[in-house]
């Protein structure tokens, strides 16, 4: 397939990458020149602008911040919509942002001849470069099944969530229990602490009960309790503080706008800007607990 | 063994019934008269106090509501202490209280000459009447196997927590977890709902990903998710939204004796006040759900 | 002066009014023609778009909904820019925006050779109909001083809250202790009540301690306690639950751009998105107290 | 009259002055020898217990800690009960309590044949030594009356809140709307700073606005706005961030045994509690603007 790709970040290279190692024939542009030699340097081609990137593509896959760079590379003047007018071109774009943005450009790109299908990714840098990723997929069924085959050379899981932005839905809505649990682990590990249990006893039976969940079991953010967790090399690699931020602000902005209450998730945001705003926020969000704990200086 | 045991609700009845399958000597003693007839057809004998349920024995179980009655059987005038004085009988007490008051009893029980651990239980009336329940015990590594071969008899899980009160600690800690990632997960479901996501998939997406975990999975709060789980039928049945405020209450009043926040429990206590207080303490705990859901009267 | 109007809703009439009766000349522009023809039988010329409002105007006033509109009617080809090029008129916007924004609009005036002046307001419909409104004026002192004669025709109080954004600054922050405290009175009162306490001798008691504030000596959300006050004619007219979450939306957004965590403000928000989903956004924001009332169904 | 007094702390000590001051028989008894040597320096008797210091005494007036405290004082062999059988006696608690403790106490006084009345106080350590403090007094009609001339010895304001126990729900209940609106002021002064306006003109501006509250207009967090404020002194002398929390402890446990929410409430003791589990327990209750502001290492 002929592929145009916007956007080499830490996430975008490596995936990139994997199109070109499955025999994609792809057209990479970045703002920065050296990610793209990176990428040529195995393979792809590399273009000037968003719009030539998108130049005779089949697909084009956008992998980028937040919606306002979704939108300058869609609508600018040297943006990719300028050229795929009326050539059926199937936009993909995998950065993760509100659904309401997510269907605003998928009217914009049907009304410029063009498909457009939602199709956030979770697994992280690891997944991204292994090919293991999930992709969360929002659009018709036909074209879940026209994207599968290119999204499969760069993940495992591509999961149908349902029509136009429900990937997103369902990216935002598994964060945000995501960043709760974390959170809440982290109050009860530290409560457990100062009420004397051992950690490490207290870990393996909420993981064999019914407060059993990934923040627990795989990523628990008492240090020692998990040995290959972040916690345990003092919150170093693993997902930033930032990070969760961004997405707990895209689920109280989405709830807001759909005026539904998310009590836990306004709550868990305030304790990660805490974080954040005390100089925290490159650190693995689990040093979240840091703010619960006596020693815990953050 | 001969048994002295205290307390046949819910819970204890079924307990007190698999320890005489198992051929234990049991004296019970209830406020219910009919509680103790009835296990006296199962072949137990029962006494007209806690004192006459606790002469000869070797060990005594305690299965009450709060820390009040525990106190109540233990130091009352027809009181377990008033039988065993120097006789060095081991008190098991199953109940779910804070750990400052079993601390507390386990001084005056060392100070009348007895042992005393802590053994509160997961499982639910389920498991006591299968006799898989999971015991959380505190106390020395002594007691602990002294007291493994009777609690093996109605439990299936006998987990050492470490020191006395710890058993408490664990229980506390993990329901914390519980009340926390269940009022999460409804959040997350309602407003995947709201914004346009079919429940199921949304219900399947979490529970392969990060977000996973036994609220989630297993106990799934929005309707026809999870065939077992008591929100698909009618919130009957399960784990009531009181019994869960209790436990959030005994963690909450933990932590502010220890100094420590619980910034997730205590908004999540609020949340099924709310629910309490609006008439719905009855129902299963994850009709929290309701809060949240447009539809959802409360 | 010369003056342009445009929005003439609920506040943005009677403000336009209070200036044609100090005798200034006013060209207005609304989206609805019957809103224009009211104030044209008042005096003022009315405008068939914002740019004809602002033709040959010393000074243009907007008074509008959302930070969007504020853009469309400022940069739109028949928007305030297309008409004020380089003359140096002075634009006041007096909707409530969020503070980035008027900082982008005060640097696209400059750009284009205007001043550009935030000006918010407070003092409801009342005010505004009586002229009594107070201004939160962000810009230079030179601005402030420029547009106070202005302003003077349509208000009482006329504040310098320092440079540009500050008058958003001032008031986002004001309605986030407002949102907070109302909730905080609401659950205080409602426990009172529940605890037997007279809520007359309630309110009295807080009025004249330490929990003294505007939302229970002058707006208290118990019946009865407060004459005036909306909570005494069934939560009607005053300020509606959805404005005030729209200001909370505000003040939330605000701070996770400027990363200061917002923990009660937060919460409130969620509470009153509570009352909204329900369906009772547009009842009084005092009807928060609903949420806590064992009689109060929303 | 003669009066016994229990409790010469920092607030016993000035008020059973100000007893003695003008002109009443004072017998006192408290833990400390020191301080009743003070007290017998200014003409007061001492006694060795409490059941001595009631002792032919028409009123006895406890200032005590917490309501274990003065359960002790009550019921203990050397308690008051003991000396004041069938005498009606009048028993007067400024203790700040919970109201379920109350109510178990006048219970007990009423069976031992005296009459109890709560009348816990608010004006701190200063109004105590002034004799210028806040009594809110729940009792019957009658009992009001009777413990008036006794009071106002002590305070300015002797205030009739209802029957037994509503003296302590109206402190409670205002201490909660304090608790809530200082940590809503500083989120706002702190949001307010980090997005760019003037501390001291925000403070004015709020203070004549909706957002107008004794926490702002004349305790403010934000040192430098209020002079006489703790705030401006390094937030030393006030009222401890520790008490704060005994009083919404009192609050939060009333709401629970009540089934009422207090979402804010239970959010604000969150805050209060990371600052004296952070250390700062010590430091004035508006410290609890360190939490929120960059510079604010707690």
């Amino acid at each position: 397939m002929k592929i145009g790709f916007i956007g080499l970040g830490n996430m975008g290279a490596p995936m990139a990458h994997n199109l070109v190692k499955a025999g994609h024939a792809l057209t990479a542009y970045d703002v920065s020149a050296e990610a793209m030699q990176t990428l040529a340097a195995a393979g792809a081609k590399t273009a000037p602008s968003p719009k030539a990137a998108a130049q005779d593509a089949d697909f084009v896959i956008t992998m980028l911040p937040a919606a306002a760079h979704v939108k300058a590379v869609l609508t600018g003047e040297e943006g990719i919509f300028a050229a795929t007018a009326k050539k059926n071109v199937t936009i993909i774009d995998s950065s993760t942002i509100d659904p309401a943005s997510v269907k605003a450009f998928a009217e914009l790109a049907n009304q410029n001849g063009n498909a457009f299908v939602d199709a956030p990714v979770s697994g992280g840098t690891g997944g991204a470069a292994a090919g293991t990723l999930t992709f969360m997929v929002g659009g018709s069924k036909e074209a879940y099944e026209h994207v599968k085959p290119v999204l499969s050379a760069m993940g495992k899981n591509i999961v149908h969530c349902g029509d136009t932005s429900t990937g997103q839905v369902a990216k935002i809505c598994n964060n945000l229990v995501l960043g709760i649990t974390m959170a809440g682990v982290s109050e009860a590990m530290a409560l457990g602490e100062a009420l004397g249990i051992d950690p490490a006893v207290l870990g393996g039976i909420i993981n064999t009960s019914t407060g059993r969940c990934w923040s627990s079991d795989t990523y628990n953010p008492f240090p020692g309790v998990i040995e290959m967790a972040p916690s345990t090399r003092g919150y170093t690699g693993g997902f930033g503080t930032d990070l969760m931020l961004k997405d707990l602000g895209l689920a109280t902005d989405a709830a807001k706008h759909a005026r539904q209450p998310v009590y836990l998730g306004a709550l868990a945001q305030q304790l990660y800007q805490t974080m954040s705003t005390k100089g925290a926020g490159r650190l693995d969000f689990s040093a979240v607990i840091k703010l619960y704990r006596k020693e815990g200086n953050t």
